[in-house]
């Protein structure tokens, strides 16, 4: 059994929902608090120290031996340990786990870095609980305001500072992270595929070219609530109907347009078999090669909604509620990567990460580890071990590298 | 200040939610248990004796002097307390209000039934909760198999065996009541209209003719739960958008076929705004003039459905929640109340009722109240005060009639 295994069987049961086989690890609920108590006693066995920064992200620091004061110029990975609802068990922890897994592998070899290596943690990645992805970090580089952090809140009502509160991090100091610059020298994000690519060219690994800009909408549909039977059909206002034919046309004008369109959350009011519904909220994610194709997608698909709202005595209103430019990987880590790990793959991805967030503040690379199905963001989600250890295997070499001189 | 005013203020705000304004009156919660308890004592209050049958509908009586013994040949009134979520206050409590209003009217006239008078109030009448409508009344009848019935479960997971027992109401002994029919000699029920005829008409008070046959089916369409970002739309198994298809082909085929089809409740699996669905479950109402009427929308209906799901390469299944069968109210007690109440409209309906259930027993027939705007299920179904007094005086001609002799 490799350190790797041991850490993986560590996390496998926390927040894993027994009806689903699905992960259910919202940012700052019980699993959550849980994985996060699990990477500090992770970091503690390795003799790394762990800090908790202003927005509540940790990271764990190996400093050269003789380093005083803070760390700079690190290389640093790790992901995120938070999940979609009923996510898969890799996209996330494989980062986190692989690692430390990095780490030990570069201890069992006598390794002595002479710059700080760091393992990061970033908080609520894939904001399933509070509804934007990415907070700790995109706080952190100052993407996100802080006022409107504190405000988010999830289905319970409660609000993220709320939440912030109750697990011991001030929400009055959430904010950009100014050191962040100079502490990070390097940042190597290794994710978990979320696509087929990998499993088509037959290869374990991959670098990151590049992400696709992405956005979140909310699609407001309010009509009139009335009788499911008495109601004659000219007199109704129903919005379950121009919803319903916006999820088709966002379909059509995502292959019109050559991106991806989904509505994979909906809430109906009042939700009642037989009362016609009054509102219907729909979630729409796009995301396109690139913010032109993006933006005219999403104005076609805005004008069928409203067009559609209207047919029916309906109105609708559209919410933005993220919206993330496109990232380019800098050339430079990634062709370091290349140069340390042999010719490897070098892929887009239409797949949000923190790395995309922190591309903006320091050179960024990401590692992707082969899905065989192609399958996320659900339970049946897969990486074969032997992909993973490869992965470790070159997160080890580009840790190795970026921390000898 | 009319004893019907009194009555209605004392219920107005049980269940009341203060956000949407409308009630959240469900079977065997605390507001439907707050309503029961308000109803044995409004009953009391009356000099009524209260029973409770061994299925949980509550029955109070005003016997003929010297009347020993059960019940028989009564003339019955009465409707149900329980509500969609987000009804209004008229739907089922305007016929339990008017019914006490109408004994008092009696009273105060010094009138002395000859045979007995019963108020009754059936639960769980709308199915908001446990998915079915008139449990009570249904299984009175028989028409609802008592072990389907105690396996029904609600969002919380809880049987209807479970709640009852809570309630203090013997699950082992739900089933036919065989006294049905020899205690109840005519059973009317007076509702408010849910549609515009009475306003078209200018009119305050009709009587029923008939009720459209109604059936209840959740269609589950399942796909493959994947990430929304990543995952081409090539390689998609989305039920979403089958599920859409099929509310769009619903409005479709009810025009073609002269019915109604309102899809009004939606649960989506795992409901993640970056996850395409695995499982989106839709439940469709249908009502159609005939039985041969609605057989051939919901065949149509339910192929194109299919249709659907297989273009998108996932699957649907329809299981039927329940069916109700046309309800011609007989001719005798319609005339009766003609006779009565002078040359009131005769309407049909679409909506579901309990008196449509009591129909296969007894002689039935129904009075509605006019409704201005024809909404309900909502919180804005409204009726004129001065046309509920109207229901009221009807309602009180029709059972001085009823057990004068």
């Amino acid at each position: 059994m490799t350190t790797f295994d041991g850490l993986w069987a560590e996390i496998a049961d926390v927040g894993r929902h027994r009806g689903t086989g699905g992960y259910r690890r919202y940012a700052w609920d019980d699993a959550d608090l849980t994985l996060r108590e699990w990477f500090t006693g992770a970091a503690g066995a390795r003799g790394l120290d762990v800090e908790r920064d202003r927005n509540g992200n940790l990271w764990a620091w190996w400093l050269p031996a003789g380093w005083s004061g803070d760390p700079e110029g690190a290389v640093v990975t790790g992901s995120h340990l938070d999940s979609v609802p009923d996510g898969g068990a890799f996209d996330g922890p494989l980062g986190v786990v692989s690692s430390f897994a990095a780490v030990d592998a570069l201890r069992a070899e006598g390794f002595v870095p002479h710059r700080p290596i760091g393992v990061v943690c970033f908080g609520d990645e894939e904001g399933a609980r509070f509804g934007v992805a990415c907070v700790g970090s995109q706080l952190s580089t100052g993407a996100l305001d802080p006022d409107r952090a504190r405000a988010l809140h999830g289905a319970d009502g409660r609000t993220l500072a709320e939440v912030l509160g109750r697990a011991g991090v001030d929400p009055a100091g959430l904010g950009r992270d100014d050191g962040l610059g100079s502490r990070v020298g390097t940042f190597v994000e290794l994710h978990v595929e979320q696509g087929r690519a990998l499993d088509r060219l037959d290869r374990p690994v991959a670098v990151a070219s590049s992400i696709w800009p992405h956005g979140r909408w909310r699609l407001r549909f309010t009509g009139e609530a009335n009788h499911a039977g008495a109601t004659l059909l000219a007199d109704r206002h129903d919005p379950m109907l121009p919803c319903a034919a916006t999820i088709g046309a966002a379909r059509a004008r995502a292959t019109q347009h050559g991106a991806v369109a989904t509505v994979g959350k909906l809430a109906v009011t009042p939700n009642g078999a037989n009362a016609i519904a009054s509102e219907v909220v729909a979630v729409l994610d796009a995301r396109a090669p690139s913010e032109a194709v993006l933006g005219a997608l999403t104005a076609d698909l805005f004008a069928d909604a409203a067009a559609h709202a209207r047919a029916e005595g309906t109105e609708v209103e559209v919410v933005a509620e993220s919206l993330s430019p496109v990232v380019a990987f800098p050339d430079g880590p990634r062709e370091r990567l290349r140069a340390v790990l042999g010719d490897v793959p070098v892929l887009p991805t239409a797949a949000g990460h923190d790395a995309g967030v922190l591309a903006t503040e320091v050179p960024t690379a990401m590692l992707f580890v082969r899905n065989p199905t192609g399958v996320s963001h659900s339970p049946a989600e897969h990486a074969e071990r032997d992909d993973c250890l490869a992965g470790v295997e070159a997160l080890t070499a580009v840790l190795r590298d970026g921390a000898s001189s």
